[in-house]
């Protein structure tokens, strides 16, 4: 497992240089912070992109980057391939900002780019982070255990789930969420190490009610902790899991571009 | 917040100048009347489009604004940047007529333009409004406290939600129904400052039986509302919500134009 | 509304000028009796037609003309203009003939034209008119009211609804489906002035139990139609309704091909 | 109704002068047997084709026949026009044998023509003949009815439905299956003469549990049918009717080659 | 059916030959063992493909096979022709490895040689291989039964029927699980002689709980398998079973490089 793990040194190491010199936005707060918008854009690449010649796309990169350094001030943005674990997309993009209009702005930027041409936008998630709606009314102990660390070092792996839940869900008493919620919290505490997550809230900014967002270095342990939470009876009220599930791996936009210019 | 603010201001400036000197029609009437017809056709911009030269789409962009002009006398339009927060769609127009055969004979003139041969109709909603159907039966206190006026300021967003009831709900009895729509009702009132509504009937114009048009500035606000609706018993009837939603910001055509001519 | 008066009227002028001199079929025979054979084409215009120029086009449009008049010995045709008021569909073709084979033969004729060539037949939909089935079982005063004749004047809107019913609809016995289309037909009387009606049969044939199709000068009175209709209990019983329903205005071929065109 | 029995006479005589000589594979045998694979493959011709010249696309009909001949000593071959009858598809293939692997060779080959890099796969089913499941269980006389022949004479029309039935359906005691299959039988009584039928199992080659093949003269009388079909209650079971049913009519190979390249 | 034995064989020893001369990874570890990652990668070739010149298709396969050689040390691959037997469809490829990464890697870079730009990939399923979840609680005669060797000689066909469970079969107690997999696996029994099965589990990976692969000489027989499950209880939480099912045949890269090129 030696090459993996150096495949994820390097993986890390160079998201870490991907990072701007100076954060014009604050980084660790729009990530923490309540009331942050968070668009999802997925792209696949058209196949005449490669068509184009090798200095052509040398200076669609360049453009591409000079995109990401514009709107420094007022988002951040993680990439990420998808290309060879799910059919039909290449890549997404994160978005994070305090107003909607400058992740719209960012996205339209950057599909007005030469790169941007051959991009089609197979879906985008929009969706806004709240405070926990459900820790206050948690037992102690779980509230305890929820503060668990994530195990230090990469998480390569990255997954999107979204979601829609039934009107039982949303017309049932706030008692009996908080009851199904705290069994599903429970079924989270096991992996808490080695998966990463965060919520999204959508109503209304997209066909969802929540876009889920998970890291994670152990791929099995994630299986297990999806398939826990499959058995938990908030799991009935789940419209739609899923349908599109993105599967990809964290990557600086540069090994992106690099990969896709191949 | 400054530069949203900023932002938001010009944005609005660029709506009033977008305005005819004249006003053919009356817009204002159109906008609050019954029984007038509103069409929202949403479109793609084709990839090669972007590879005209600059004269070609400079001369596609004034005679996009000859055929608004031409149509002035039967139509009202507003305009949408979609791109950016909705995948397959760039933009839409919603058009209002006392006629539906004038919107149709605006939208197959746009599509006869230059650029209109390069735009793909990704979807179309057709509606007409009515006078309120539940109002009359809802108790004189949350008859006032529907007076609230919203905040005065832009409100650059827009989201337009299709909904498709159930059988159930069309053959529910009156009273039921009364009953239902009074506390959809009730759970509005604490966003009408922040967010307006319009509402279109759809049933037999379109596979939809309303279109539901909303404005804000706050999308956190109008996630709490969409939240506060699917909490009332009446969101058990709806067979289709959103799919497609469309979120969007409010944008001259110029500007539209302008950033597909990037 | 003097405007749209004259632009009906026009538009009525041009469909009686449509109609061949000499007719080689008899139209009013094969609008009205049972086991005549009914065709509804959907179809899109490629992009790259209005790139040919415009004498390629004007010949396309007469090879069309001579598609139609050829196949006038067995077919009757009606065509309507869907553009603008539906997303991904440009116009339709009704075609009645006592055999389906020739719906067949003229489609794949109008299909092998040069502008065949372009379009991209997106929906059919075939069906077969039969004798009422519910009307013997009415009781006679409602029999009496369906006699009502429709307004004088031209309809310019016609709109398609296909229609699937549950398994549940036909294993109830006769008597309550009698009672249920009863309760229907009551609801349609209200509009028999302003909307004409015509159903045709399709089990089989596609998948589709019905193809219903209406032509009205009113859409806010066929709106009203289509409500009455989802608050009859008939309606638990459509698996679908619509999806697609296609709203159209009547137009000349001619009409359409120059609109096509432009 | 002369030209249409002329036109059927011309149609028949065509499908004969289609047979080969000698028949290398016993078609009788094949269309009869149980344990024979059969597969629909559906096509639709790409725009472009089109555009070829005439002589490539005599050279490409050429191909095509050898491509029928060459493998004539493993499969047999059934050809029907759908173009015209159904959107988005233009002609489907029959192909029995009695090894799955021999259709796919002679698929692969037919797509490796001149032709068939024109041509889109839009559907496959497969499936697998078998005796009759439920005849031993019926009563005599419901068996002397099956033995009715055909009316004599050519069956121009061709209907395809696939089937997937629900878990209800395979759950159910064999007892229950029988009566309701008896049922079935006997609603199929009335239109053994004008309505042949074939029945193939797809459960696991396919996403379907049942392919249902039938041919016809007379499509008043497989309406009636199909309507017959679903009111029986094993009619609750199928959680797929169709979707897509396939209309076309029986045409030799060398006609939809002479339509295609019109 | 001696030409359809030569045919097998004549496949098998292709396979064998295409087997590298010294496996760097091992290949039966990897193809028993548990926590083993498997991606099913679904591809269409573009019909622009086959304008290549000979010279450039030669080229490309050679490319391609170099990309197989280079994963070598990470991944095993299996590869199918679909071509023929399903709509939309030409090959997939089955890679197996510890880390999913090096799945993303070998396919990133499959897709980027010359042919891989060329290539759609319609569908990706992600998977992960465990230790059986109910062999445990079987009865002793049912464990001793599934020890059944397979038949010896090849298995040319290949099933793979992606699987998704509804939430009732996740929240059911896990002795109500076991009794139904008890009645799942003796349904089985009759069949582990002609079918070989392995089974990947998919929550979270894909939009899946499952993915089922199937190997056969017998589709008869297969065909049963399906039906004998179809008729155990545990069929009533299958929410998805299928759609897609991947029907194809064995088949070396260099068969399937060769067939793509004609």
């Amino acid at each position: 497992m030696n090459r993996v793990n150096a495949l994820i040194a390097g993986c890390l190491m160079a998201i870490v240089a991907a990072q701007p010199a100076f954060a014009a936005v604050d980084r660790e707060k729009l990530l923490t912070e309540p009331g942050v918008f968070g668009t999802f854009a997925v792209f696949k690449v058209d196949d005449s992109w490669w068509k184009l010649d090798k200095a052509a796309r040398t200076f669609a990169a360049t453009e591409v980057k000079a995109v990401f350094q514009k709107h420094g001030d007022n988002i951040i943005t993680d990439t990420y391939l998808l290309r060879g674990l799910m059919g039909k997309a290449d890549f997404f993009v994160r978005v994070h900002s305090t107003e909607m209009l400058h992740n719209q702005n960012f996205l339209v930027d950057l599909m007005g780019t030469r790169l941007g041409k051959y991009l089609a936008n197979t879906y985008t998630f929009n969706g806004i982070t709240k405070k926990p709606n459900y820790v206050p009314s948690l037992p102690d102990d779980l509230k305890t255990a929820l503060k668990t660390p994530p195990d230090p070092g990469p998480k390569p792996y990255a997954i999107v789930v979204p979601v829609r839940k039934d009107a039982e869900w949303w017309l049932m008493p706030q008692e009996s969420r908080n009851a199904m919620m705290k069994e599903h919290t429970e079924a989270t505490v096991a992996y808490l190490k080695t998966v990463k997550r965060k919520l999204y809230h959508a109503s209304g900014l997209d066909d969802l009610d929540f876009i889920t967002y998970f890291e994670t270095a152990k791929l099995d342990e994630f299986n297990n902790l999806i398939i826990a939470l499959e058995r938990v009876k908030e799991n009935r009220h789940n419209k739609q899991f899923g349908s599109p599930t993105l599967l990809g791996t964290i990557r600086p936009m540069d090994e992106i571009l690099e990969i896709l210019a191949r």
